[in-house]
């Protein structure tokens, strides 16, 4: 397993124990510090790469997250998995010939387009997900935001059909899931009391989830490398934040696109009892890794807390 | 909630208590007597109507069955879902204008017709039934073969693709489930170590996961009133048969058709630990509380037991 | 069993599936709501027949009463039997020549007199029921009051001899029994902290008992078809009364002779936390199950609940 | 409590520390050894005195009785008694003007007489035990055969009426009210399974309850000082037996009236995994308690061990 | 075991069943009340002998000593004793040629110092207790202050070295050591958070111990016999004292010597929660014994109690 | 914490995130390897320093060691440390002017050197490692093998005094602490069931209580290299062998002086279910957290594995 991890292997301090030593010096603290607590991991649709079922080679980024999920794991930390799936919802509206319409940014999803949300999301991405972790262990479960009714949803406002806001989180079913040594991957739809289904935005989700379960720490996996003070600047990364400044940050214009949810949604974790959140650049090899094992920042956090990290 | 069963109350004993009380004197031991007892009900693909997303009515047959599952879970039998799907797929498979090859009656199924099948049985069907049951009460949870690979699958003979047969079976998600208090609900796909996902017969599935979890029934609910001992004679119809009995007429040709595998695979069952089999006629309104509570036989039944029911 | 349960089947709905499962659909919500439940019923001395060890027939109601019951308990109620004595009592007093003083209309009970009270009550008739209800399986226990103290009584006022007011209940025993799966039949003998033993009337001592272990319902089995509004009109059944109505009920002249306590303890327990009282009519076969698990109401019901039944 | 335990204090070696000390150091070891250790006592009717309910004194001797089990209770034994009730059964009967018929020195039971036999037994000394224990701490249970079927019994042979022989004990309960920190008190009626009630031997009864519990020891408590090895000589007192050596001296005529079924059944006790079996004067005062905490042996002992006491 | 505790036998009432029978009743009592409670003995240097190592006899006192706790143990007791360690201290720091400088009456304590009173106490006088202890049954577990830091301690006022004042217990060691059925033997050296050790009193030790396990008792094992009215009155012996009246006392001049802080620990224990404190005379045989199990008192009891011994 | 651990940081690999990445992949599968299981660290004493409680600076190569073991422990790994002395009881023994004598290079033990053993083991070293562990969480506890008779001893062939065979291990009262979350710390003094102490050779010690706790490894950290294949040839270093060779080797004289006991006893522990034992440099830094959490080998490991490592 190790040997196929991607890795130079000639970069390695392979000469100096004592680089060794140090290196599991920093990690095993935070082993401690995180064993037995909740992170919730939102993996975004951006990320996710196709289908493990197809002919082709397994996707590579997918089995490496995977790995680094299971090895957290495997050492008494407990991933929530939460996943969206955009760019794969558009590509099979687009393969049925359906158009979507938009108001204010977001899709009009009527029945139609909701049965492909739900097959895209259920059927297709979430069983990849589950694939790639049990390729690692047989740990990998499954979990729609109807099971046991864990998302319970309203309409949103607007006439924009079957989207809809969340009224309130069952968390039982994932901690049972948890309780049983395993790791639920869960796929952002709900339904209300009387059945009608409604597409749910993954960030909110994977906030409001954490929320519900008492996590410990809730990082969004995307494809940026964290948050910018400046909107056009890469060199303006902010490494650490307080809730407060973020609410200022929000408050001013700098934050803009998909951005401005997926913080909004930060904000509310933050101040429902979330210690840590965290914008990370998935596509750093074993960001997760680096991120909960060692005292190097990567990407933005959002904290209240002063001193540490 | 009991106003609405759609029955014609003037046709109710109501005159006449002694005659309700022989129905409560006749009901009440079965569920003492399957009170803790796992029981498989495979809810065949035929029966199984569109989804509750459409802005149509709720399906009114799949809500009967969810209600009938809710109130047997309710006085403390332990169901167990598994489904098909197999006109729902064909439709699908249809839509994106994808024309399947066959092979001795088994569908050739490439990667891109194994993508429609776990999108049509996960994504779609999986979740109906899920949302049906739970708008009697919150217990439904979908589950796949894939989580915490709960069916593992290896390539079945012949060049016929992604089509599995079950190599083994892992059921403590379903019995933690069960432990829960809450009703799985079981779609067949099935995968490998290497994380390559299969398509798996459903009757297969469920007659499997009946060994598994040491199910005292297993219940077929079909579009046919049972087995007949002549094919084309529907007053042939068998009440009871032994397992040795059903062996013999699997022997002969009168079975032919979907029900022959169906039959081999209760025969499985029937073999290895589960206590009665049975082939029930979905058509007839509840018919699965009439089959677990009254002293009425309803379809055909399979099992060693010489003297009950 | 069932074939003897006495119930003329010519009269069965057989012919109509229908017919069945709604009562089913019926019959199942109530058995959800009271599983797990404790049900006080109090068995009075009036329908008690004589003993089951004379070379007679076993007394076919109480089999009857008794087959109820386990079939209750065997669905998860919890039923606790408390029952009197009294016609028996005086049966005996005459026996040995024992002619009984009265004082307002209770029996002056000395030495003697208790000890036959006893004799009868914990030598006769709890053993009598427990029998019965061991035929139908092994689960039936007698307890008297003295059991671990279960009923700490004082001196009742007046110059009337060994009659008690119950000063506390202890209700572990009860609890204990009812936790090991068995049914308690309870005969209402207590004694004071020296072990002085008093006779309790047994429709106070049941009330007391139903709030003590918290049941959820406490039904008066008589043999009268309930209370009347008017005294002499049998057709003024009352269905349906609040604790107030009671209450006020109690205040006018309305209800006499044995009645009034058994109404007045019914007020106590409806007061201190027994959901709903019951006065039923125990001649009519399986009032008990008619009453608990069907829609129809039978008798008087006292409930503070709007709504149901 | 302990100044009025009848002792004359002047006796006591309040001079002497080290005596008591001596004593304690004798006892403590006994208390360890028998700690959640089960012991039956069998309290014949011959030391049964009047009921506790006659406005006379409390029977003095059943109050020792019942002090010395609730002190060796308190210390973590857990004595079962079992009792008999011959002579309180012949006064009542007298009392009816019933007269029996006997056969084979067996008294023929029929309908009336097991009524009374009933009644005495359950309605009148087995709560008077009950409430002298009470007296010390409300530990007591009343416990008949017929309790959750304790003592299963078939009809003996001859033509005797409703006299048993046990055909099986259920010991659950005894053990669950020893769990529940009380002290059980048996009266051996036992009952068949279509819930015809029985007369059983009460040295009989003891001695299976006895093995059926796993208990440690078992105790006749009776008027007389222990087995002679001569009829009618006293000072031929044996102290200690083995199983083997009286089975020897059962087949002799040694043994004459009541003491030799009272031989049998310990002999059977004795087979049967108790260890030890004692026949004790019940006049002694005390005689239980010095039994089981000191060295001195008093009356006969039955045991396979060799060298202690 | 029993005939070796070194008792006159002709001493002992053997005559006499009754006088033997008063003792247990006596004692049984209170086997019952301390029954699961916690017993703090502090056992002075004073009482201590030479090391079993030698090869000497065994030491007769602590060897009874050792038997009387074991059966206190044994009957379910939970004795934790508590020792010192002074003079054997002497004599080693005698031997290695060290002298002690004092200082208001506390010995100046350096690290040498520290040293040999840790070797004396945690290398000689507890093992040689817990040796004493398992000659009677393996309950024995030294423990020292140091032990999953029991006794947090700072460095006492004044310029004394490594004399430590208690900041605060950690009991959980000895509460574990305790469930699992052994007796812990406690030697009083605390450390502070920097793994400083430091050497505290153990009167002091003790008391706090008993707070902190929530003792019932506390008894100091001393070589006087008890707490004198007058200091130089033998006949002045205070029996009982309350914690107000120990309070006066300590405000006069009465108390001298190392009676002081014995008194004013025990006044501690007092007033925070343990209900009976002790000064008893250990060179009585088995005092602690007769102290726990008979109604005669030995030495001072200080206790909030009016009526009881 | 980290900041403290004496590693140049100059040599880590801080700019590469892989290779810290590439570590800690290597690390967390041994983590969850190890977790839960128990890890036998014999401590010798050579490299124990002087006691924290001198004035001088804390001992670094104890601290630090110390760190490793509560690093270890706080990720889920059950250390056990067994310690030695010798040098240590040279110093004392010297100090006080004993000279020994000595038989087959085994030091003949008098009671007094027995004493002087005593006191350095368990009054010196032993509550320096506690209290060095304690510095970095309060989870040191100090066990002797006298507690609760953790090691049962006989006296060992030839005339040499307290020298003692281990004759069995009680392994309870160390699981018992393991469970409470503790790390116990294991001074190797026994004693025979007369309370006689023994001198227990510390190796043989570590490798009798490793077997008997079931420990999935044994360690002794030494102040060599590892097992040489050539006496006097560093060079010679032999990195693993089997069970086999090794008892090949100890058949040859290439092992020789303190080596060849330390690999009798490692032999033993091998053979008897311990699945690795290390021979390790403990001069190296973190040696211990090298060995268990990275492919490197350091030292010789004994196994029968043929693979891994």
């Amino acid at each position: 397993m190790k040997q196929d991890s991607g890795i130079d292997v000639t970069l390695l301090p392979s000469s100096d124990p004592s680089a060794w030593a140090s290196i599991l010096l920093e990690a095993l603290p935070y082993i401690q510090k995180f064993m037995g607590k909740c992170v919730v991991v939102k993996y975004g649709g951006n990320v996710l790469g196709d289908s493990v079922d197809s002919n082709e080679e397994i996707d590579a980024e997918l089995d490496s997250f995977a790995e680094d999920i299971v090895l957290l794991h495997s050492v008494g930390i407990l991933p929530v998995i939460v996943h969206g799936g955009g760019p794969q919802i558009d590509e099979w509206l687009n393969r049925i010939g359906k158009v979507s319409a938009f108001s204010n940014g977001l899709r009009v999803t009527d029945a139609e387009t909701l049965e492909v949300v739900k097959m895209v999301l259920l059927g297709k991405l979430n069983p990849s997900i589950v694939q790639a972790i049990n390729r690692h262990g047989d740990k990998g479960v499954g979990v729609s935001g109807l099971d046991s009714s864990l998302i319970v949803a309203t309409k949103a406002k607007g006439d924009i059909g079957f989207v809809g806001d969340i009224e309130s989180v069952n968390p039982e079913i994932i901690l049972s899931i948890l309780k049983d040594g395993l790791i639920p991957v869960v796929a952002t739809i709900g339904a209300d009391s009387q059945g009608q289904g409604y597409n749910i935005n993954a960030d909110f989700g994977a906030a409001e989830l954490a929320v519900a379960i008492g996590a410990e720490k809730l990082v969004y996996m995307t494809n940026v490398e964290g948050v910018r003070g400046k909107f056009d600047d890469p060199t303006s990364l902010i490494q650490r934040m307080q809730p407060g400044e973020l609410e200022n940050l929000l408050g001013s214009d700098t934050i803009q696109g998909g951005m401005r949810p997926k913080l909004q949604s930060a904000l509310s974790a933050s101040k429902n009892g979330v210690s840590s959140v965290h914008i990370l650049d998935g596509r750093i090899p074993h960001a997760i890794l680096l991120e909960m094992l060692t005292d190097r920042g990567i990407g933005t956090m959002i904290t209240e807390e002063v001193v540490e990290k």
